[in-house]
């Protein structure tokens, strides 16, 4: 049957309707609005359309934050301004349908677990790398959300004792050094150095600001300092990989979001500093490192099929 | 039905038959023979006398190092010499029973799941500090075992970059910082320093050496430099604590291994260092922190107890 | 019989007809003129009113900067741009009154250890989290000076080596990591960082920069990234008091100034940093910490005693 | 009239019989027994003797560690293994003199106020640089004891965070970059690292150990290494004094000990640091550093003449 995915970003909503192999039959887009209750109105309408005239498993909606264990509850969500809102009962009240609410890198893991990269692994560890860093991790087949719900913060390991200032409060996070904003941090600093900085000084010069695209743009043209910060980047991104090998051992990492289009040359520097990181190297199989597939449209996919997944529990422990 | 559980340690193997409630109903333990063949003969002797007379549902080995994701394999064991070793298949083809190898330290933390400090809650980890730092993850009620069945190690995150040499080829590792090996460098650095460090030093002048009973002994008689060492152990367990939480945020933080008999004293630094490093404060529920209840015993219940549970899986799978 | 305090800011003259017992009888409050000499004939008339129809012991004027020892001349005042001046000489010329000039956050400190948090102790260690970090210390019942006058700058001991530059013209200063111009760069930390800074940086946008009063506000609306500069503000200063604590040994440390008005969100990371870095824990009596008292009046109520405090030792002198 | 001092150490203790200038009439010396009981006894032989036909005043004893404010107690002495012991009511039971206990750095620096390189200041500080680095503090011709009487433990300011372990239990203390000890472990480096530590690097290769007076004697020589560990020395101490300077503004540093015997070597490297990591420098006062005058009776002086001190306070308070 098929399910509906919805992703609340801080710019846009999107939605889809998938099928049972992830493919997206129906599409929908909109602004976020700019405040909660028009963020769900928004939520409510999208999904009525994307739903017309057929049978629906259920709605999963996946949104940056805090989500409880239940799947229920926002505890915190940077997007929506909430703090401890039952999101999922008031869309139930609405929709009338299943509905499970999940942490977006969650939903984009999951995707790519199921339909992407990491469909012929049983345990994978993702790492989506936008503005920040977001974490997912599958073991056994099944996402781990931990005791809370809160769990594959990946981001917010410590990578620098005392290191940047992040976000969450503390300082030093892999997201400090592994990060689109961190590979911006490395760009301007690089083109304050000159140098192989300079590329990145004149492109700086012209606008006033480095922005993602000016940085994507020099590393597609092969520009050194450019490739020198996403060295840099992938550098970070390894170590911390080392530290989740020891702790999660999976069989695959994947790397995705926007800043994970450079494919090969941020694994190579993933993968090379893993190895010089990894603990007790050789007394244990080793994980493989891809680039993530599901560009797009992972958040969606993810969201409508963890919403099937649920609701094919719920029908389970409902049979016994 | 009864299992039987077998802890192969550096110095001494230990052996329990032991029932559903995770009691004890009769023991064994031998020194650890200096050859594989020897303790593979030892453990088949054991396991034979333990079952004397009984039903038994299974057995599960528990030995330090790397064991496959099937529980058959012994990838690397420091205390048995073996290098992807299946000595699953050998115990089995001499005891006709069902076996299981399993880590040690995942050994301990089952135990505490199901019958010490965890068996309340669903998503715990439990820090082991012995000699080195042990782990185990459970999440919703299931022993974390990683893709290759190396997970866990928690050890040997990284705590501080370019830090301490450690025995796994890195540097740096939690386990530098936090097992009964660091209390014991921290001790003999305030001995060095004389000051406080001087009723460690009057006790190392006495037998050339300090050791872990050493220290025990001041730290219960309130030796101000030992206190010292183990809330700086504290301080490093609590900040590796607080990335575990970032990453699998567990319900529970169990401590355990001999060092923890130090009970409040060393919980009470390890609680302080994960509130003050603990990302995004205040937006999420936290863990509680408790020492481990199964002192002795946790290896033998625990192994036992996962043979059971993989005695059942089988069984389920069969009737399927 | 009643003495006058006046406190010379950088924005404001407060001046006060203060009794024996601390208490406020008649106040005054005037801009701060641009020039030294408009300064001076200001306090000149604030002192006249005050002291209409009134016996007046003495005079205390409390400024920022360094005065010498014998409360007659200014080394240095940011607030009046004046380089080793004979005030006191200049203001008794023109009063006919017994004349003191004081460090204000002497002022501050004499007054909680006369009428505030520290009336019951002998001695302690007064911080005023102002712009700056002010230090007063009074041991055995005496206001502490140094022996040029200028000393308890607590706020320019160093606690980084190559730290955050200063205004001092050195690195890494208390001040700058417990001040509430520290407070403002932490939150300005976290408002560039985003995540639990979201709130700092919707403040920000609306306003181009934050100010004191919006992290006080979010700081009071349980805002976490606001909570978390305010933390990692705590931690800064309760470092500093771990030294400060083996210099100085007080019975006491009393935090004031406006940021103090946190109240425990900021004492309990002040207590934790101060523990964990305490030298020989155990092995001798331990601080309280506590928030100021008198929170608005503490610089003219204090130089106001501090005046009276001179004045009977110069008639005790003349007795003998 | 006369004092006796007694100053116990951790190999011998010494006693005098010493003037009201500061003058030593009578000396004795013994090794320092084994047992708090049998230290006790030979205090009281030794007061007796040096006691012997005269009129006392009191009697001053010194030890290190930490004694209350009130010079009774001590809470705790490393040479002497007491924790909270009414030492000065002991003494006073079997020797019927008035006695007060202090702290061996605070006697010597009061000698050295009273009787040398101090008399003709009011305000001063002394480090002693020793085995540790003692601390002493006077202010408007008090000695400065705390609150607690554990302050001056200048030694223990911290001046590198997470630097060299301490033996007080913490890291990065003044002590590990400007004692005795620090000194040797900068020579054993420069040792192990050859080129200009080549001559230290022989003369340990003579001996198996460095020692204080192989480092004495190359500095003596002229070795460019030794050297090179003296101005390391003085640079971590005239950092130290820097931030004493802020906190405490002395008019005089006085640095004392058996490495001060170094004289201007010394003094040179820590005038430098004090001027470099100055707060505020030109805007108040400097203080002079000068070398401790009472090299090796600075102990027994001391206390001597702080029980002199101690006696005439009780004298005035009987008469009022």
């Amino acid at each position: 049957m098929h399910a509906i995915g919805i992703d609340i970003g801080g710019t846009k909503i999107a939605g889809a309707l998938v099928d049972e192999e992830g493919d997206i039959l129906r599409e929908a887009r909109v602004p976020t609005p700019p405040t909660a209750q028009l963020i769900e109105d928004a939520v409510v309408a999208m999904v009525t359309d994307l739903a017309m005239g057929e049978a629906i498993e259920g709605v999963g909606v996946a949104a940056a934050g805090f989500i409880d264990a239940a799947q229920s509850t926002v505890y915190y969500a940077p997007n929506i301004s909430w703090r401890n809102e039952p999101f999922q009962a008031r869309l139930a009240a609405r929709l009338h349908l299943p509905i499970v609410i999940d942490n977006d890198a969650n939903a984009a893991g999951w995707a790519e677990f199921r339909f992407g990269a990491g469909r012929l692994v049983s345990d994978m560890v993702m790492l989506t790398i936008g503005t920040g860093v977001g974490g997912a991790i599958v073991t056994e087949d099944r996402l781990f959300r931990g005791g809370f719900g809160a769990g594959a913060e990946l981001g917010h390991m410590r990578l620098v004792p005392d290191g940047h200032p992040c976000g969450c409060g503390q300082h030093g996070c892999l997201e400090q050094y592994g990060s689109g904003r961190a590979l911006l941090r490395f760009a301007n600093e690089l083109a304050d150095a000159g140098g192989i900085g300079q590329a990145l000084a004149d492109r700086r010069a012209l606008t006033g600001e480095l922005t993602g695209n000016d940085v994507a743009d020099l590393i597609i043209a092969g520009d050194g300092g450019s490739l020198a910060a996403l060295r840099q980047l992938g550098h970070g991104l390894g170590q911390g990989c080392a530290s989740l090998g020891a702790i999660l051992d999976p069989q695959l990492f994947v790397i995705g979001g926007g800043v994970a289009q450079a494919g090969e040359l941020l694994l190579e520097p993933i993968r090379n500093a893993y190895l010089e990181h990894l603990p007790a190297r050789g007394y244990h199989p080793e994980p493989e490192f891809r680039i993530a597939e599901l560009v797009n449209n992972a958040g969606v996919v993810g969201a409508a099929d963890l919403a099937r997944v649920a609701a094919r529990r719920t029908a389970d422990s409902a049979q016994l």
